[in-house]
């Protein structure tokens, strides 16, 4: 049982939760609380350890227990350890370190979202949420885009990064699998209203930052802008709300027509 | 200048920011930031005084001379004394104690949002800039929904509250207004898909509670739940944007229809 937050396991969570670089160096990310346990393990995801309370409810116990079979390694510490070790206020009984998952990038999409920026990670995790529900074939992230696996992005995302792929990509040198596509960028106000658009062609949409819009070399390379009419009058959306407002009429387009 | 966290009015402010009771007792909530303070000034909402740091930047320094001249009560602050009456860890250089709008309630609306024991701040905030976006005629809150005041919601609704009404009710005695509206909720998988009801005819739409979904009240009031089919599978998605997604389809209907 770890129970000092001094602990050398804690100080590496800590690390992981906190530093993009860290994360990356050694592959690993951190996950929060049962559901996304389950999502990790139903995913068959790399898990290594998962560090757990002792008076855990049952459907916690089944969670850690299916870990364990998985190869993960059970590691019982007090309440003040995990609430050192998340990110939450109020954490759940658990939390486990994980592989970071290797994308499979498609070979000929027909469906991906580009995020330009963004810089809240509730959007983007709500984002990587929405791709995956209206099935689309990858998510990319530009430079400048806050990481996918922060622990903001990964409570957001509620298990996303499992079924869809999220890779980054430099505007100098976009992905090759993108020349088949016609990419929008969403805009306040220009273009084409989001519902004139034909979406059932392979396509690809790109939101940009909250505050100040998508970047000059995203406007670059899409074909057109395209916006979302707002009967309320000059009006911003939230720009995981724009994105998921589009997407859903490209899944509609193509289920309907 | 003020320059102690034991003034009275940071305290007042405290309590305002994180006390739905004093909000109610006082008629009055709080506003952070330029860019709320400048819709406030637009839409005509009573400011009582504007917080402000002494090296502010010219759009603020502008805004809070509109302040002024609207009759707030300008007082200079230390950054500390900011810091201790906001809500965000980095404060803007200013915020106002603001009058709470009176919403006056729509005799004979066509669109409506009722919210149903939403929890996120985040969430209720986003879904009245969708709905002030897309010209609801009025948010109702029902019980047990976060306070359309605590500051996360403010600050995400970026000034919606002052382009739609935001009222609360009770599902014992629903406001007399509905009653020409075919009310529908929000499901995961039952009823129609969203896109096929027409929402022509004057409609509500009900989303209900992030994890628990809507009330038993909230389901007998609704004529139909409707969903969003969900190419990506058995997924769900975050609440404000599967409400934004039908409220939008609902503006495009009888845009184009």
């Amino acid at each position: 049982m770890i129970t000092s937050t001094h602990n050398p396991l804690v100080q590496r969570i800590r690390a992981l939760q906190t530093r993009r670089r860290d994360r990356e160096r050694e592959g690993r990310f951190v996950l929060e609380g049962v559901r996304l346990l389950e999502e990790a393990c139903a995913a068959r995801v790399g898990l290594e350890a998962v560090l757990h309370v002792t008076d855990l409810d049952p459907r916690s116990v089944a969670a850690l227990a299916a870990a364990e079979r998985a190869g993960a390694r059970p590691v019982p510490v007090t309440p003040a350890v995990l609430r050192a070790c998340a990110d939450t206020e109020t954490p759940a009984g658990l939390l486990a370190i994980a592989e970071l998952p290797v994308p499979t990038p498609p070979t000929a999409p027909r469906a991906v979202l580009v995020l330009d920026g963004l810089a809240d990670p509730g959007n983007v995790g709500t984002l990587l949420r929405t791709a995956a529900a209206a099935g689309l074939d990858a998510v990319y992230l530009a430079p400048g885009t806050v990481d996918a696996y922060s622990p903001k992005v990964v409570r957001a995302a509620l298990g996303a990064h499992f079924r869809v792929p999220v890779l980054t990509f430099d505007w100098a040198e976009p992905p090759a699998a993108w020349s088949a596509l016609r990419l929008y960028v969403a805009d306040m106000d220009q273009g084409p209203a989001y519902d004139s658009v034909d979406w059932r062609a392979p396509a690809g949409l790109i939101v940009g930052a909250e505050a100040s819009g998508a970047s000059a070399a995203a406007r670059a390379s899409a074909i057109s802008a395209v916006h979302i009419p707002m009967p309320g009058g000059a009006e911003s959306l939230n720009a995981a709300v724009a994105g998921s407002v589009i997407i859903f009429e490209l899944a509609r387009q193509r289920r309907t027509t």
